[in-house]
């Protein structure tokens, strides 16, 4: 009959792997892949499976890209700026210092042209892909000393990567590379004086109140950083087209779940670190100029030589100053008048 | 064979109708129930299709919920607070004055118990929701003159319907029911002073600006309303769990593609109203205090005489005080400091 054959076309069965750049203990940064593979294997009965694997199951962390791209696992759950020692257009996709928040991020991904643009980038790399989480702006920091003007920044030792790295090494930091779990140890005994890790929900696992106490606010690095899943564009392009739907359908579900997940589970957690020794602590104005001019200044020079980076910046910066245009008439000044009522108490 | 019931029972054909409680010129917000329908009958190839309907076309607008409510159709896109003439608990799942911004709406409806809150009260009406869109922060409306403090708004006619009306009413506002098509020449002629509509990329369609140029801001009474996909529970039920799974994933990628849109369009609109005469208008402290503090009143007169009102407000209230402590240290202090710039002409 030709039944038999119209299952198989139907709902196909297939096994791919994710490689995860996150640790399993980051439960809702990597439980964006878990939830991804909920969603398409519920819904194809059983028949799409993603199986994820926590960084270093497969690859280390910082390869699960590479992974993907080459063809060792079929997707990759990671951020973009991981991979910005290949080149600095990687961290455009995901998050670079003075951008976007986390609305302005999607609404320039999904509807200004940034996935077009930045999987034109990934194409390179044999790859395509989707946002697949948000973490919402992430903190600046633990400091074991305050830090008030630029000049407190000379001959600092921070555990921080990519471009913000290179920004704040403008600055005078000295920026260090630390996996997770050195960090604690390496506050405690001094050898680094700040650390960043993501935010108060994944911070507080750590305990680095208890060694740094300082915690600065924001993390203008990353004002809404995406998290991506990047899938093997062969892969992708050999599913069938109700596979390949499905698919980006999960991913935007995905993509909104973990910021959702994160604005109900912060709150909590930066209450239980202040209870528990956390002293918060502002960026300075002249931190913030100063650094902001450090990023252009930055910017400007890669643009200079690099045309991808300079294509996909333009775009985010075109829509970046509409971006702050528009949210002074509408959330900016309901959140001011809202944040008013929380400091008075009245809410 | 044992292939052809397989068939069946894998994607089986179901047809819907989803009555919309918008019309099709607002594309945005009409175009979540085009999105659901796309991408339902993308990822089963063709077998789940829902139909959408516009405001009027099977039922008005504003009885898409009971059409869905009785099972004339299965499905409605609406709004909560359409409802409020038979218990103001349907606005608590949309949006109600001076509660939670979209992201705040978002974390509370799927990680905050507020989806399930929500949902007890809607089963009472044979009905099972899912959030299906976010505006964001809405304008405050058009007023034909200045409005400086409360004693301006005495015996103000504006249109502006639900709580937001209840709430005005309180400071000597004189509500009034307007379809869409009538406001322009009601404000034309000046028998209202004021309306309210939705926000930048909608009202640009409208014209406004020529017969009322004040454009108020924020709508504090929908700090980020939360548009519903509203099913008919008994057909809800009847889905084969897959089915019901993807309409899950494919209602939540909807609901944040919405905000996604509105966030992207709404920036060229308001540049496109302003070049156009609109002159913008921020709502004075003392109003907002003083709408704040009707709000209040309000509520907790509801409160004394509805438990499932005062059920999911205090749900609500508990999440608002720790959203708006934790926006303090993350995205607030980011966008203060990029909308400095923006001042500054430094974007």
């Amino acid at each position: 009959t030709l039944a038999a054959p119209a299952i198989a076309q139907s709902n196909p069965k297939i096994t791919w792997r994710i490689a995860s750049s996150f640790p399993k203990s980051l439960e809702t940064i990597y439980g964006g892949a878990p939830d991804l593979a909920k969603m398409m294997s519920e819904a194809t009965e059983g028949n799409f499976t993603l199986q994820p694997f926590a960084a270093g199951e497969i690859v280390p962390g910082l390869q699960a890209m590479d992974a993907a791209s080459s063809g060792t696992v079929e997707a990759a759950h990671t951020v973009g700026y991981y991979y910005v020692g290949k080149d600095p257009t990687w961290a455009l996709g995901s998050a670079v210092p003075f951008a976007l928040n986390a609305r302005g991020m999607n609404a320039w991904m999904y509807h200004g042209g940034g996935m077009a643009l930045y999987n034109e980038f990934l194409g390179k790399s044999g790859l395509i892909g989707f946002p697949g989480g948000n973490t919402g702006t992430q903190m600046g920091g633990w400091f074991r000393k305050e830090i008030k003007t630029p000049a407190d920044l000379q001959g600092l030792k921070m555990r921080i990567a990519g471009i913000a790295g290179q920004v704040l090494s403008k600055l005078g930091v000295v920026p260090q590379q630390l996996a997770g779990g050195d960090i604690y140890p390496s506050l405690e005994r001094g050898t680094i004086d700040a650390a960043e890790w993501v935010g108060p929900h994944d911070d507080e696992k750590l305990g680095f109140q208890k060694v740094a106490p300082f915690y600065y606010y924001p993390g203008f690095w990353e004002g809404g950083p995406t998290v991506h899943f990047m899938f093997n564009k062969a892969a992708y392009d050999g599913l069938p087209e109700h596979y390949k739907s499905l698919l980006r359908t999960a991913c935007q579900a995905t993509d909104a779940n973990m910021l959702q997940k994160y604005d109900y589970l912060n709150p909590i957690a930066i209450r239980k670190l202040v209870a528990n020794g956390a002293q918060l602590r502002p960026f300075s104005p002249e931190i913030m100029q100063a650094c902001f001019d450090a990023t252009n200044e930055l910017f400007a020079s890669i643009e200079t030589t690099n045309a991808d980076f300079k294509k996909i910046w333009e775009s985010i910066k075109a829509f970046r100053k509409e971006n702050y245009l528009y949210t002074q008439v509408a959330d900016y000044p309901f959140d001011s008048f809202m944040v008013s009522l929380q400091r008075a108490n009245k809410l």
